[in-house]
Order: structure tokens, then C-alpha cells, then sequence
């Protein structure tokens, strides 16, 4: 332990952060495929790798799997609340992985955290919200001032995707970014599965609530907004899409939820749930309008889509009614609840994604983050998808996993589909 | 109506085919603000544009836009069972449209009206399975032949868009070929929600059969399948997937349907829906391990899918039920229902998609046309996306017609969404 | 033919008829087991039994199966627009019963028909919605007048339940009546499930609407409307729930659905369906706030719920568009289709419930009838609901013919659900 | 505080348990509405009132309704696992109300406080699963015994209901108890929202497991059984159900689930849930049989569905995975994991039914015993159903407080309703 430079909350919760991990490692079972495999080969030996992640029970699985390819790893936190601060501990002491994250840490010390993660001159910089990345090219500045040999970055989420493509086109990406966030196994799955459980999860272990009956209001309707669409549903909630891209809107309205702006919605929802990626999507213009006791959450990467501060600046009086829920009381006499202070409700509220979900996402971060090592020198500074035989290897082994078969291709029907000539 | 030359069944059914176009007109408000303006700017002024379409009410409504935009059209079938015969009448008796197209119209005769609008030397190709494309580029040969201006083709369908790319990777696509299908738009509506609904309702059209409580097998996954898989569950079913892609066999598993080899599938299934695009997907082998009163049908858009010689070779007896359910008992003694002669199921047994989804579809298709003429020399033999702005241009004008709102990003979002220093 | 009693449209039609039966008859493996048992034991020998029923393929069956139980049966319709031509030709030509009904017979021969069932004086009146009961009863006066002997009535809807339920409360019942429809194994799965999947297949072929992403009006949350409600949102609808019971209203809360009153609901509706079983539940003052397309249909037993006489005042043009597809212009232009006139939108639009769930109703019928003649002067003149152990066994066969098994309690467990002795 | 009899665990947490209970009073607004009154007209003054419930925060407003109107009330707990400390800490220090209840307590002093309610000579007997009443007829032996006047009981479960119906069946039972659980407005809500939304809690906190895709068993079709397989299926998992009462085994298959006896479905599952109210559901015939990492739980109110003895003696191994977590190894290496000892999953896993759901059955519970202490005298020993004017009150109360309108009959509609001479 006292060799492990690190800065978590208390090394004594690694016994109950060691069954955590082993638990979350039963249901990851492509991870753990791919670590063997990683244990024989090497593959990321002596390999520096900084990662700013969630620092959970399945994220420690990954560090796991990346430690035992060979490579040198460090680990801090992509979300001051979401740290499970036993898994921190865990990672430090049973298994030797230098740990910087300690839940409700504040703005000053996550960053200095981050910062410790750029000063270990990652090669590659695994990231989750582009914090990581952003931070590298700050001191990086331009290409040639780079003073380490770097392989490229990996991104894991839809926000931290739109902040690379914008570094991209405005010419000021370093190195190559793989966009893990856009592999299909992983936000075909993550976002939509895992978003859409874990809000529902969150939501309910912060307030109790019944789902039946509700009026559920979702604030964009992407991978993930359709995943909490279709839970909240699931679980009986009269779900209102609210969505600026027309398309979009037009699936909401054909799976049969109503579709408004939120100036109307704001006033229906019993329960809402924001996750557009953008800033400002529930403003003091609708707090106003809200029913009493209507409940606010946000399920979106950063904490900008409830402005919070407005609410704050709005409220006549607030209460602390747990550690997930406050009570904003507005001039009107109702009141409002904010839940994990509009940060993602459910890494605060729950536990995050389920592991089975992450299984795949973090078997694409293993398998890409190889793929830059055993790339480098080829590829250019931009955003790439992930390569698609990682993607196809990623749910073969999920689906061997899960013990189920599936069709193969015969010779003909391969053929059939390569030809043209063949009509009615 | 002497005029005109054509070859439909009965001329006189025209006073019903006129009124199941007016009737789907009402469902089509996009199409209908299209050919408002079309009428006014012309904008297809003495273009020669052959269709191969379904001869359907909402088909109609896309000729008669054409028309108004003062192309020189003229129609055949893509499916020789599809045809309305009163739609057809009415379009050559009412609007003068050369329409060439017999409800159950056999081989020869399906290909001589293909060959027929071959010959009207048509400046776009309006296909739906690229038989029309195909034939035109048969008289063709090679690039210098062409014996008069080709702006281009469009294509409705999956299958079709497979076959025309199979063409460009073997660099004998001689002309730019606008994949309609692929417009979300199109695409993400018509082949999920159209599809699903009108293959639940040729099904039951023609069995009357109550779907609640039966295990019915969708194989393949796609946009069609999905629908598929999402009506018949709303209907009560138990679905049961089969697929070849691991990640599409995957998202099934995780959408709560059970996903099996076709080999285990076909002794569990009640009823049978084929949606792969692809040939032999129920053979033989699978034909003898059904239950008594298996219901056998295809909602692909060729009628390989069902193996129907080999049915028809391994079957003892044959008895024709109604016009679109075929009885086979096997050697086993139990007996097996092809519905459609294992064609289209939605066209053949019920009247195909619902207008309000070809609205959207037609939409695409009118607009994409249009681009092609606009842009004359300015596309290469490839297969091109619909253009992004038609796609959501289409996707806005539903709304509108629907009556729906949605938000708008204001100016501070907007720029949000472009940034990428901003973070926690 | 000649010998056998008749008044049907066309017996020529007979040969289309009974391949309609024996279509049906595939997917009633319940009443065939009856059947084969009333061949051997002939219950109802020489039995008047006179039927007042929807006259389509599964009811054609319901009277063979009486028939071979040696009843002697006439038939007439509960509906004058229910009737399946071929199924009343076929009935007569090929079994020799005596049918009166015509498919869009007048209000004056309807009546006649009944009263010809009446003049049969039956010793078991099979009714669905107490027209024939009531006829009888006209006839009947009071007890000492009865002429024959009567062994008692079946009734197969929810109305007519109600109207029993108010004679048996008036002290007007002069014989037992058994409410098939109270049966679990009736009304779970008829009201339910039949109705359900019926009325959407009504609508779908009267129309040709997509369902995905319209709001369908609901009025009435009973057996049959949350099959309605649960089928239309299974397609895709967005569903509005209208009710008078604050239980019923509640339940439908708590399912996800939007609870409003109809003046309400009436401004919001793409398409109605009322399903009260009450009278005026759409009228003129609904008509005029509803968007322009909106569709009315009905499936509550009578033709009594949308007021069709206040629709024709209101509306300033009327046009047929189809056979079963009126549409009604107001003055404020809006256009209103009304289909079927009112009368059960399944039935006349479609074919009725599929025969799988008629195979459930018509076996507690069946056994039902053969239950009051077997228990004949034990039964006072009540509405007796169907012996429990006739309900499960319809269960247990349904459940062996459908290949299904289920567990068996052990003795310990029969015990313990008998003590109450033990506990935590 | 030290006026107050009780045995808690900590009078500490009062504080937290405060907010608990305030947090729930916000989502029980029929319960509040009673409150008010019966603090105005003391309709249960001086009324002894035993309660054996779940000791939480929602138990907790109702006996604050209970003493508000004056009543002398008494609360142990009907679970050893449930008792929320906190909330049971504040009863007595905050609102002086004597409770009996520590989270975890041994079966020697559950037992002995609900002697202590019972030596309370309890007027009113309170009850969820019959453990009260049960013991209360234990000292009482037979009628003429009974020393004090006892108005009734009352019984909140399905399991307690069907104790006290075999008691009345062996007359044994000795004063009336209103079967609360057997309200609409309490079992179709309570039972089936409430169990399905907290069991499926109650798992996801216990294991953070991903629903979607996994194989669930729902054992028991009751209104409990179908909340669990509707949550479960909404939340992506395949729902296989088993039955022995064939009516709802044949619902369970209409509703699209796969219905197979236990020892099929004992190798399929993934996780199990049993709520039959029946013992030896899981046993070690079916442990044998189930895949490596299945999870068992139950949503039933004895702990007697999952053979837990017979797990225990089975394992060559067990481990503690966490409170409510045990991993047991078989013989066949394959490891099972018990959630919660086999007890209550949702409540002890989880915080129980949500108040707002418990808002409907505790306000049936309050007027219930308003109506025993109004009606005493009048009810003869017997098992009686909630009185209906009370249900619907309940009913309009929750609509009210949800803000919604519903429909009203109008007298033409009220008289049709009631007549039964109108017809087609």
C-alpha cells in the first residue's frame, strides 16, 4: 500500500471493494476472456495508460484487464460523485493501481487529480467526458512540442465524441482518438440498456417514487434518451419526449409517446430526466410552470443541463432532504426536487450501469486501446470509429458467453447477397 | 382512356381506385404540400421518369406528384401480386398515367411492362428491388451505348439498395442511383413501423388467427424484422429471433426476445415471418420438424426466402384454402400453410403499408428526384445517400402536418454543442 | 336444401362457407373434444335449442357441436351486420341446419328472425345481448303461461348480462340463465384478447391507418377496453383512456395511459373506440371539437354508443367512401368518418374474433347448455354463473391442446394452503 | 421518549427516520385526507389498536392516522427483516407511539413483541400475513372466553386472507376481519404495481444486475405475480412463468410469456422470483438442474417458497456476499445466489411498495377500521370483503389528489344501464 502513490478516501474499505470487483467480474465475462488472453501475451507492455473514468466496480475491472496486458496504469475520476470510494480503495490495496478519486472530492482536487493523470505522460489517454484529452493537449499545446511518444486517446461517451469531432474540425486534435462511445456494441447497448435501467434505478433508490402513473418527461431522445423512454414506460410511467431534431422527434411520436416542447412539458411532468448532451435544457423558465413536487434528475454526461443555478437563485428556501435530494421551494409556494444536484442520477444516486453492459463497452476500450498500440505510427490525428472486427468479436464473445447460438451464412445465401442479377 | 397506352385489367374499376387514392391522400399531407409546389415551379418539366413500383393508392399519389411537376411518367409493378387493379384503372382512366401492371400478372408478362418503361428511355429510374435499374442497364452494356441523357435512379428498398452497391463494388453501375432507402426518414418509419403493422395485417387477413399466445419466429433482425418483432409482441405473441449478425443477434436478446438457430426455431413456431433479404432461409430441413398447422410467411421483399419448390417437392398433398393460403401436408401428416405463395405477405394478403408512413417515404422519393435533375452532371455512378437536408426537410414537414412542436436550440446551446473546452 | 328451413342470402355460396368452418374448426381443439364426446353420448337429445348468435365460421361450429350432441337447433343473428353469407349457406346445404340471416338484413326481418327462433319453442335460448331471451319472455308473460318445458338461457356478452341482471332485479325472469360471459375462461380471454386483436384488425381494414403515432380514444376501461387499449398501444398508438368508474379510471392511470374526460379526450383523438356498453358516449357535442379525419368506430355490443342519428343532423354533407367508411362533413368542415355505422366495428369490418378465443366461449356454451339440461327443475329462475369446474376444464383443455404443461401442487403444499396455523 | 414502551434499535436515528417519513407523507395524499378528518371527529377515541405490519415509513403515517383519531395504538412488526430502524426510532421518540420492532431481530423476540401486542388486549387487530390474529386466537381459545370487547381485524395480505378463510372454514375463528387485501383498490394496485416495481428494486440493488436479456422466472400468476412479469418484461428481461391453476396459466400465455412447469424452467432461468404464497416452490430438485450464478429470490410473504434449508444442505459451500447476498457452491461446482434469505426481496432488499401505492391500501386499512368500531355488534366472525363504497371512495380520493377528472353518467345514461328492454 505505501508504495501505491495515490489520494483515495479510506484504504480500510478495500475488503468490501474487493467482493464489489469479484462480483461485477462474474457478470463481465468478455472482459475476462480478453484478459487471459492479455496475460499470456503482453500486449500492453510497459505501456503508460492514464485513465479518468467513473471508478467503479466494473471500471476496475478494465484497469484489471489493462495492468495484466502490461501496462502502467493510472486511474482518476471522470465525476466527483460517482468514485465508489471501496472499489478505490480495493484497486490500491489488493492490486497495486495508483487511485486518485474520492467521492464528492471537489472542483479543485478533481482536477488536480486529472492533472496527476497528464503528468504521468500517458501514451494512452482512456476518457470518459473528454476531460483527459482535453487537459493532454493543454499542456501539449502543439504537435511538435510533444515531448512523449503518444499512441492516441480513447473516448466513452456521446459528449466526450462531440467535444473530439469539435477539436477535429477545428484543427486542433494532436493524435488519434478512437470513438469507442461509437462502436454498436457499445452505445447500441450502454446508453440504451444501461442509461435506460440505471436512471430508473437511480430516480427510484433516491425518492422511492412509483414509476405507474407518472407523468415521465425525457429531454432528448438519443441511444439514451430512448432507453430511459422505454424503461420508464416499462415500469408504467406515461412517458413526454421532448427533442429538437426533427427525425428524432418523429420516432418519439411513432413509438407512441407524446412529443412536446418543454415549455409545455414542463408543466406536465410529474418526473424529469434530462440527457441531451447540451446546457440549459431545464431553465427557470419551466421551474416556474412545475407541478409541486415535481422531481428534476439528469442522466446526461456533465451537470449543465438543469441549471442549477438558476434553481438555486429562484428558490426561497432549501432543504436537504438526503444526500440525492434537495428541496428547492419557489415563490409560487411549490416545491422542486433536485436529485444528485443535476449531476448523472444514476452513477450518484446507483450504481451506474449494471456490469453486463459495461462487459462490452470495456471490452471495447481493451481491444481499441491495443489496436492504437499495435497501430502506431498509422493513423492520423482524428476521431475513428471503432474497427468493426473489434465490434462483431465484441458480441460473438458476449452471445458465447451467454451461452446462445445463432445462424451462420450458408455458401449460397453469402453469395445471394453479393450478387445483383437475381430479381423476382 | 384510348389515348393513353396501357395494360391494366379492368378499366372500369376505376371509380373504386379513385376513391381509395383520394382516401390515402388524406393520409399523405407531406407528399401533398410537395405537389402544391411542384405544380406551381414544374420543376420536372418534360423529364421522362419510369416507375417499378408497387401499383398501390399511396404509389398513385407519388405519380400524380411527378406528374404535376411535368414529368413524362410512366408506371410498371414491382411485384406481380402487389397490384391494386382498380388503383392502376383509375390512374390511366382518371389521370391519364401509362400504367402497365395486372394483379397477378405472370413471369413474361411482368417483364415485358418492365421492359416496356426500358423502352419509354427513361431519364430517372424510380425502382423498389432494382429490377427496373437492372433491366435498364441490361440494353445499356457500357457507358458509351447510352443513347440518351440519364440523370439517374432512386431505390426504395433494402434488397434493392444491397443489389446496387454489389453493382457499384463491380464498377457496372453506369449511372447515380440515389438510395432512397436509406433516408432515416424512410428507412427507420416505413421499414420498422410500416412493415410491422401490414405484416400483422396480411397475417391476419388471411388466417384470422389470434396472435396472442403464439410463438412466432421473425428471422433476421433489421429495421423490417424489428418491426416485425415489436408489432407481433404488441399483438401478444411470444417472438422468437433468428439472425446471422452477432450485434443485431445481440440487440434481440436484449430487446427480451429469445434468439435461436432457425434449426431450433422451427419446431417451436406457431407462425413464421421471413425479413432477411436473403434466399433458403426455411428449407426443408426446417419444414420437417414444424408443428401440425404451421403458418409460413415472408415479408422480404423476393419470394426466395421460403424454399417454395422444395415445399411443394417434399409435400404429399397441396389444397389451395383461399387465394392467399396454400395447405402442404408432409410425409409426417402434418400440415403447413404458405401464405402468398411465400411473396410479400403485407402486399399480397393486405393492401401493404399504411399511406401516412409512404407519405414519408414518397417524400423522399419526389425530393430525391428532383436532386438528381437539379444536379445533372454533377454526380458520379455511384449509389448516394438521400441529402440530408431532404431528409430532414421531410421529417419537419410531418411534424407540421401531424400538428407537433418540438424545441429549438438556442443560440448559447448551439454554440455549446460546438465547443469542446468546457467540462465538468 | 329444399327440406331444410332457410332464409339466407345465397346457398350457392355454401362451398366458400364451409371451408371457412373448417378453417375455423383448426384452431378449436376445445369444442372438437366436446364435440367428439357429444357425438358418443348424445346430451342434448332431442333438446330445443335455439340460438340468437353472430353468425360467422366459429359459431357454425358451436352448432355442429350441438347438433352432434343431438340438439334440434335454429339459428338467427344477434346482428344484421355480422353475418357471414357463406357460413349461413354452408350451414344449411352441407349440415342441414335451419338458419334466418342475411347479412345486412333490415331491422324488420332481424326481428322476424328472432321470432321464427322464438316460435321454435326452445327449451335452451343461446343469446348474445338478450334479444332472444327478451323475445321469449315477450311471448312468455308470466310462469303459469309457459306453454313448454324450458330448461333455461345462455348469455354470451357483457350487455346482455346487464339487461338479465335488470330483469332478474325486476322479478321478470320466468327460467335460469347462465352468463356465459361471467366465465374467467370467457370474458379473460374473449373481452380481452379477441376484442383486442379484432378491433384493431376492424379498423385496420376499414381504413388502412397506420396506428404507430396516433392517439386512439379509448371509452371504457372494462374487460374489453383494456384489451383495446392494450392491442392499440401494442401497434404503436398513443392511448386515452375515457371512464366513469373511478377504480377502472384508476387502473388505467396506473397502466400508463392518459385519463380524460371525453370532452376532453374529444379534441385529442385520431381515431375512437367506444366499448362502454352504454348509450351517447360520443355525441354532437364531442363531433364538433374533433379534428378534422378524426375516426369513430365502435365495439361495445349495441350500435347505441356514438350517436349516428345526432352525427347525420350535425352534418352538413354526407359521402360513402367505402362500405364501411361513412363520412360525415360539420359545419365548421371538419370531416368525420364513422365506420360501420356504429355497430361493432370487429364484426362488420372484419371477421370477429379470431376462432382460437371463440374456441374458449363456445366450449363454456356448450357445456353450459348441457349443464341446464342436465340439472333441469334445480334451477330457479336467476342468472347462475358458469360452474366453476366448467371454467377450468375449458382451461385444461385449452392448455392440452396448445401442448402446454403446467405444475401440479404436492400434497404438502395443498396443505398448506389450507392451514393457518403456521407462520413467518 | 422515556415515557414510551418500546423496543427499538437505536432512538438515534429518529432524525433520519423523520425525513422518511415526512419524504412518504408527500406521496400520501388519500391518507392525509383521512388524517384530517379523524383529527376533527375522533372516530377511533380510546380504541385499542394493535398493528403487526412492515415497520416503514408509509406503516408509519398510517398509525399516525390511526392515533389522530384518537386511537391507543400498538406496532410490532410482521417481518424481522423489514423494519426500518430509522423510521421506528421516530415513531417513538418524535410522535410517542409504543413500537415493538428491530431490523434483524431472532424468531424468539419477533414472537415475543407480537405477544406484546397481543397483552395490548387490542380492540382492533391489525395484521399482514395472520401472525397477529393468529396469536390473538391463541389466548383466546374460544368465544366466551374473550375478556375484552374486540371490534375485528383486518388483513393486508393475500397469504393472511387465505389463513383466516381456513379458519372460518374450521370455524375457529372468533370476530370479523375485513380482508383489506381483497379491495380493488388495494390488491390490483398494492399487489401488482407496488410488488412489481420493488421486487424488481430489490434485485437490482441486491445484485446490480442488467434485466435486459436475462431470463427471469416469475413463479405465481396471482395479481403479485403478474406485476413482477409485466416490470420485469418492461424492463427488458423474458419472462417464463410457471402456474398450477390453469385459468391463470392460460392468462400468463395470452400475455406472451412461456409458461413451463418448474422443472423445465428451473435450467432456464437467470434469476427466479416466487410469489405463490405456497411453500417448496424452489427445492433441490431444481437446484440441481440451474445454470452457474442464478439468482433466487422472493416477493411472497413467507419465507417458505425457496427451500432455503434445503439449499443450505445441498452446498458444499457457502459464502456471504453481502447482507443480502449469499452464494452457495453445489456439488456440480455450480454457484446459486440467495438474495435476502429467501425472505420479502422488495422489502428487505429494498424500501418496500412505494408510498403512493401504500397511500391506497393503508387508507382502505383506516376506514375499514373506522367501519368495524362503527359496525360493532352488527358482523358476525367471518372473513369480510372491504365494504365498496369504501373502494370507490378510495379511488375518487386518488384521482383527486392526481388531479384528474373522469366521466360522469348521465341519467339517460345511467337509466339504459338499468333497463333491459332496449335491444339492436
Amino acid at each position: 500500500m505505501n508504495k501505491v502513490k495515490c489520494d483515495v478516501t479510506n484504504p480500510k474499505l478495500a475488503i468490501e471493494g474487493r467482493k464489489r470487483i469479484e462480483w461485477a467480474d462474474n457478470e463481465m465475462p468478455v472482459l475476462e476472456t480478453i484478459r487471459e488472453r492479455f496475460t499470456r501475451t503482453k500486449p500492453l507492455k510497459s505501456v503508460r495508460v492514464s485513465c479518468c473514468l467513473h471508478v467503479t466496480k466494473e471500471t476496475a475491472n478494465l484497469m484489471l484487464t489493462l495492468k495484466s496486458g502490461g501496462a502502467d496504469v493510472k486511474l482518476c475520476a471522470s465525476n466527483p460523485l460517482s468514485t465508489q470510494d471501496s472499489v478505490a480503495a480495493s484497486l490500491v490495496v489488493d492490486f497495486g493501481i495508483p487511485v486518485f478519486a474520492r467521492h464528492g472530492e471537489n472542483h479543485k482536487t478533481y482536477y488536480s487529480h486529472i492533472d496527476t493523470c497528464v503528468k504521468h505522460h500517458p501514451q494512452v489517454a482512456v476518457d470518459d467526458g473528454c476531460d483527459l484529452n482535453n487537459a493532454v493537449h493543454k499542456i501539449l499545446k502543439n504537435k511538435s512540442s510533444i515531448s512523449w511518444e503518444i499512441y492516441g486517446g480513447t473516448e466513452e461517451t456521446t459528449t466526450g465524441v462531440v467535444r473530439l469531432r469539435n477539436m477535429e474540425r477545428s484543427k486542433v486534435l494532436l493524435y488519434p482518438v478512437i470513438a469507442v462511445n461509437d462502436a454498436k456494441t457499445k452505445h447500441l447497448f450502454d446508453n440504451r440498456y444501461g442509461t435506460g435501467q440505471s436512471t430508473m434505478d437511480g430516480i427510484i433508490r433516491a425518492t422511492n417514487v412509483l414509476l405507474s402513473g407518472k407523468v415521465l418527461v425525457v429531454a432528448g431522445y438519443g441511444w439514451c434518451g430512448r432507453g430511459v423512454a422505454m424503461r420508464a414506460s416499462g415500469m408504467g410511467a406515461r412517458v413526454v419526449v421532448t427533442e429538437v431534431d426533427p427525425v428524432r422527434a418523429l420516432e418519439a411520436v411513432m413509438d407512441g409517446y407524446q412529443v412536446l416542447p418543454m415549455t409545455e412539458a414542463a408543466s406536465l411532468g410529474d418526473i424529469f430526466v434530462t440527457v441531451t448532451g447540451d446546457r440549459d435544457v431545464l431553465t427557470t423558465r419551466h421551474f416556474r410552470s412545475m407541478k409541486n413536487g415535481a422531481i428534476l434528475s439528469n442522466a446526461g454526461h456533465f451537470d449543465v443541463e438543469v441549471d442549477v443555478k438558476g434553481l438555486k437563485k429562484a428558490a426561497v428556501r432549501h432543504r436537504q432532504i438526503s444526500n440525492v435530494v434537495d428541496e428547492y421551494t419557489l415563490p409560487n409556494k411549490k416545491r422542486i426536487y433536485l436529485l444528485a444536484q443535476g449531476r448523472l442520477v444514476n452513477l450518484s444516486a446507483a450504481e451506474g450501469h449494471p456490469p453486463s453492459v459495461m462487459d462490452m463497452s470495456f471490452a471495447n476500450q481493451a481491444l481499441s486501446i491495443e489496436y492504437l498500440v499495435k497501430n502506431t505510427g498509422k493513423l492520423k490525428p482524428c476521431v475513428y470509429p471503432v474497427p468493426e472486427q473489434i465490434d462483431t468479436k465484441v458480441a460473438r464473445l458476449k452471445l458465447k458467453a451467454m451461452g446462445r447460438t445463432i445462424d451462420i451464412l450458408t455458401p449460397a445465401q453469402r453469395k445471394y447477397l453479393n450478387t445483383w442479377a437475381e430479381g423476382t
